[in-house]
């Protein structure tokens, strides 16, 4: 249900929002939190399309557009749509019967924002890091798109991240955080990381990423992160050597992402982790930190990517993060549909 | 929750109602789509059952629900249950645990109307043209059955079609539509073409149907079409040549439907497709037409069954038609439902 | 969304209820099935977790919750999530990437209460019986948890069992219920039965357990069952003869289960099933009792458990049973959630 007088705002990554607007929605999230449910989505239809599982985003996005009075319609490529096409101009006679200019125009008649978990194709990363299946949705949507994780960005979990990192220092400017790579037999896209690192730099925190020699991130996400750090002051540095990387850090954030080096071969892509099974977060790590509190996104292979000591020690803040995904959603549902009728 | 005041209403064909109830329900269609939400199914349940995937049908419908205050439940084949058995009588020790008619009691007792999409065993055209699933829900349910599309019919989008139609042309006595079939790698059901031509002969156009020989539509379906001509005023005819058939046309409906002479071999039927692969609508094909504007019940092959100039053109409804799915189904539940308790 | 004032329940088997608990479910129940509708629910967000497939279950604790007035998410194996890990303490290097600590406590962020309908592995029923699975989500949660069906308990069935036995009977104590094993290619778990031998022993009746030699119940559920007999005044006994054990029996409860002695054969499990297709529930079986009425919590192979003449006479009470599953379900969830926050 567009409307003219709508202006269009999509959310396929966190800097599509202005700092100012990310301060808004971090305070209105802190105030529905206490609030719980209100009925500011009352009468709204929200579609989520998941091209790919999930619990976490399901589940907090589906409780968030309810406990706001909303209704949401869960579409599910297991059961509900069929392969889409995304390429502009082409004679449609491959596998995919519906392209998303079409699929995105008609469900923009239905609903009123429509929440994307594109599915990777897993056989080419320069393919995939392209995001092209988000952007044809943005591109061709009448009504606002949010990114639920793409290849590149998690905008969501970032938001959540950022409301947990206030939560717990107030103001972000100057504040410590290393991001530690850990061993994980399946290693997850690096979208959380891309995200946040960006969402913390452009916040005025210095930020180390620390990983094995192999594991760097996209080269397009740094440069723009460099950009970032300027105007913000904040600033990041890549390290390869733990348990030094974090020292002096008063947050550790444990992370498992793949090389996109061997992002075809799952193979050497084992050969590779298997080198790495000591980049683990365990008691000892965390103390070589400034009282470091560790977060993570999960899900998280205990044990093996951190210990059940620090997972389940007062420094963890990892249900903390989890519950604020359900706030931040709220307040950002509430911002990106003020003003839309 | 069935009433024993209730007068039971099924929607299996669109034939099902009355033209005066269609001529109410599209009065309301129009209505509702201008004020979007309501209370009027408030404290309703329905039950939404796909043995087959969906978008449009599945989206649209839940919206609709939603939009009107009802609780939409979704029922899937492929998660939430198994075959059922619509044979009476016999002795169920094959892989059907359970049978329709104690599935369709059931469930009526906790929700106020089932819609349901059948699956087609896709072996024998003779056996799913007698659509005996829709029918056994429709034979036991105690509550309105609405079939979301079987072998033979598709009722919802047909009612979308008249909407439309009746947009665009006010009274539709007399109007031209021509149904073009469309060359596809994954043809469709007739269900949609068999609807359209009986609710538009039914509502007094004249109706020129045209694809290769090979893709007569069923022959009792014309049959019973003769019959709504002559009550109507309106008319058919067949044509196998294509540009000519589009000559003078005010509409032109393209689709793609399978023969169902080798319904029952892929093989088969991929071989006579092949031979018809200029039956596309194109801007020269349209420009034949007076006028002409294109219709289209999606999902649509672009390019392959109509270009891209012509889908996103100013001459094309597709759109207005797929919206026109959320408004007529609200109109159409309101009908139904109303009196029910 | 956890209080801290909320005194957190459980619902894994029946008895996690006291008699006097149930007594005013019950009675919360008949008034329910008159109401329909109310707002008890409003407000609140409810997860419904299915690792297995559901039709009844599914269909009418969704309806509840909607027509309390609730908001319910429904999750599922199939689309929205992985394996969970249960064992607490271990590397978790295995195929579960998540641990259900993880999960429920994330969960319990988002809803107020999670039903879960857990899987089996098929292969130990030595593993099975301990239902590890949803004993560790009640473990973790911080919400309530409801038991949607374990490998040796469904309290839902056995609750809307009782309400249709106490719309029957009224007061139950002394009357006499036969369950009777029957045939099926497809048997499935002894959980309805162990429920309903225990909350029927519970209330005083007298029940006798009919079923041939290897079918025999869970050696630990039966001690437990002569305990609740100690204590209410009810009895049971077991019978490998039929039809003598319907002899006098008021009502007559069909349900295949299968041998835990070839649980992990399906081969055998086939052979051994095959030697009693003669356990039928026929009019003649019927007959036997004392104007006996037939019970049956489906879904049932009609003319291979009980034949079309049974289940469709005036007899059966099977659709009322399983239209109490809605009435019973509400009021229970108005019951443990009332109080919490």
């Amino acid at each position: 249900m567009p409307s003219s007088t709508q202006s269009l705002r999509h959310l396929v990554r966190l800097t599509d929002l202005s700092q100012e607007e990310i301060e808004g929605i971090l305070e209105t999230s802190v105030k529905i939190r206490q609030e719980g449910t209100t009925t500011a989505l009352s009468g709204r239809t929200l579609g989520l399309l998941f091209f790919r599982g999930s619990l976490r985003t399901r589940a907090s996005f589906e409780a968030a557009v309810g406990q706001l009075g909303g209704h949401p319609i869960d579409l599910n490529a297991t059961s509900d749509f069929w392969d889409l096409e995304d390429r502009e101009g082409g004679v449609m006679d491959g596998a995919a019967p519906e392209h998303v200019r079409d699929a995105a125009t008609v469900l923009s008649r239905y609903v009123d924002l429509l929440a994307i978990r594109p599915s990777l194709s897993g056989t080419s990363w320069g393919t995939d890091r392209k995001d092209s299946m988000i952007q044809s949705w943005a591109a061709h949507a009448e009504v606002p798109v949010i990114n639920m994780e793409s290849a590149l960005w998690h905008p969501l979990q970032a938001l959540a991240d950022l409301m947990t990192l206030r939560e717990h220092f107030g103001a972000l400017s100057g504040r410590k955080l290393t991001i530690v790579w850990t061993h994980s037999p399946t290693a997850a896209s690096p979208s959380v990381v891309n995200s946040l690192l960006q969402a913390t730099v452009r916040s005025g925190m210095q930020v180390r990423l620390a990983h094995p020699a192999g594991y760097e991130l996209d080269s397009q996400v740094l440069e723009e992160t460099n950009e970032l750090a300027t105007k913000s002051g904040g600033s990041y540095e890549v390290s390869n050597e733990l348990p030094e990387a974090v020292d002096g850090a008063e947050v550790v954030y444990a992370r498992s992402w793949w090389s996109t080096e061997d992002y075809e071969n799952p193979t050497l892509a084992a050969s590779r982790r298997a080198r790495h099974t000591d980049w683990m977060v365990d008691p000892a790590l965390l103390k070589r930190g400034d009282h470091a509190h560790l977060m993570h996104a999960m899900p998280v292979r205990r044990n093996l990517e951190v210990t059940d000591e620090v997972l389940d020690g007062p420094e963890s803040l990892v249900y903390q993060q989890a519950e604020n995904r359900l706030h931040s959603q709220k307040a950002l549902l509430m911002h990106i549909l003020r003003g839309a009728s």
